[in-house]
């Protein structure tokens, strides 16, 4: 395992529980702590785990940039530190693990995008979300990117332009989070959607996901394109063939991978 | 009308009513019940109805895929199969009338995908939605294409990833279905629906909705595009011309087509 | 100020008001009366100011089209006219302003789309949203390209295809509109959210708002790639610079565009 610093990194199980170590910070997302999310998230990648946890310390999830590393750069180099950022989010939907976000305290600008990025969401009540780029001089242009794939425009023009908070209850009616609960109950309701999410065959599941990934966002006609291709192929896998026989033969199945 | 053996098709007044009627196997999409499901929707196009229910016998309105059917398939066979699946997905989009899914039961997998592809969809209380491929072995890639284009990215991922049934008033809430209403109610919800959806023009209405899959899912300018110059088209025709004319001459209008 | 005969255009502080005064015609959008209001569009658009509020006198919001202008017109003309009211959709899009429209009546068809290109939108309870078009002989293409990218799929299609109006509270629900209000309140409520939208750098928000446009409604790899450069040439403007500086100085930031 690496050496993290702004990062903790737990195997336990079958789910790697990553969590933003940087408090003092609000969990802001430095070049630095980019890098060792991104790190951190090849090294679950890798882990055969099949569930994937995203938390943070401290009393907020994650502030976003950190203005402190920002300010300093030129151009190129925040071109470089979005590319970073961009990777890290990709990386999310890409990992083969299910990756649920826990989102305990205030998620705003690259944090909320952290929250859209994530396959699942739980929220705890006291949970808000916010794109505040929009009210101040740096607008949020990359964290709008996944946010306005799972809201719909009206409430991300809302989001974008105000930056205000919007609330965990709100966020999950408009999509952004899959539940809300109250504190006492957040680890549980995450351990509880990740068990659901996590059934079934591992590598099935991987290229499931990544599909969807794959296939959203464009004309029909293209999302089928891929995915009968990708679903016909995956039908000759040990896993479909297992999933039918068992069905088939009325018994419980056995997943080997 | 053609001599099927797993649909029943009933024309009454103005509505072509094709039901899945292969209960014994939960209404599963074998390659014979698709073919014949396909034929049933071409002969509903070509009939000059203006609307279609598509219901279902027995206690579940789909499991999806016979894995009698796909378990001894090879993958170019799977691949028929799916190719043969998306035809009558596209072809509900695609045929003039007005589609409504009549959903009494449980419909999983290709089975939710019918209730996602149909161009609206009345629910009983009792109907449950799943992707069920996501918790076993073969996961729903092609289901999943209409799914995530009637429902929220993170719904989707909850939907895909745990393979959990959503009920009915949640799949109202998130889009999947227009309307929930007891099971006594299903019926008249469903000839309500659809009588207001089929008044007006069928001619008009049935280039509107093909119009309306066409620009779905592209960037505004191109989707802009598509609607500005079939719109122009059709105001030439004489049923915008009769809309137009009985409008300014405050009469009810007489369509023709 | 140009001389508007159906239009009136108020600059009152930050805010540009434009008000349809064509209630004799339900502010019906002649080619006339969709001239005026791209005009005082692109009017509001160079005033400098931070917001604009486009709202509406009589009964009405606005009924759409103008059937005594479209019926006269061959498909050239009408293609003219309708390529000319895109036009004024997407410059409401593309102005720098936040655009807020008050609906506090029905708004049909063209009106419906007004509602659903303006960047955010707030309605009194007595409004109502409606697509006639699909109930008669000339459909609703052109105001479905918006409509279909506020509210999912089903509901388009059951605007769409029923002409049904959809009242204010479940506009407001499906995410067409931000928020509803009584009447008394409507003015309070397009202040406070103008205000809220309109805080930060304009310059900054400008950009913002256009490059959510650009992104939105492509694959993810596409958007961000677009959103990338944006903000990484964005954060070298003097807005972006003051927003980093002032919070990290603990102090009120001052924007200068």
């Amino acid at each position: 395992m690496a050496d993290y610093q702004h990062v903790l990194v737990a195997h336990s199980e079958d789910v790697v529980r990553i969590t933003m170590n940087r408090p003092q910070r609000r969990n802001s997302l430095s070049f630095e702590h980019l890098t060792e999310l991104l790190g951190a998230f090849h090294e679950a990648a890798a882990s055969g785990a099949s569930g994937i946890v995203l938390a943070a310390e401290g009393p907020v999830f994650s502030a976003g940039h950190d203005f402190g590393d920002v300010s300093s750069r030129d151009l190129d180099g925040v071109r470089e530190l979005l590319t970073l950022c961009t990777d890290l989010m990709r990386t999310i939907e890409s990992v083969p693990q299910v990756v649920v976000a826990r989102v305990h305290g205030l998620a705003t600008a690259a944090g909320c995008q952290l929250v859209a990025s994530c396959d699942l969401a739980v929220a705890a009540e006291e949970a808000g979300f916010a794109l505040p780029g929009g009210k101040a001089g740096w607008f949020c242009h990359t964290p709008a990117v996944p946010v306005a794939r799972v809201i719909g425009r009206k409430r991300l023009m809302e989001m974008a332009l105000t930056g205000d908070v919007v609330d965990a209850r709100t966020a999950a009616e408009w999509g952004l989070v899959n539940r809300v609960v109250p504190a006492a109950e957040l680890d549980s309701a995450v351990d509880d959607l990740l068990a659901r999410a996590t059934r079934g065959s591992r590598s099935s599941k991987a290229v499931g996901k990544q599909t969807l990934y794959a296939q959203l966002d464009r004309p029909e006609a293209d999302a089928y394109a891929i995915a009968v291709e990708v679903m016909a192929a995956a039908s000759q896998t040990p896993a479909a063939q297992e999933g039918m026989a068992s069905f088939l033969g009325k018994r419980a199945p056995v997943w080997t991978d």
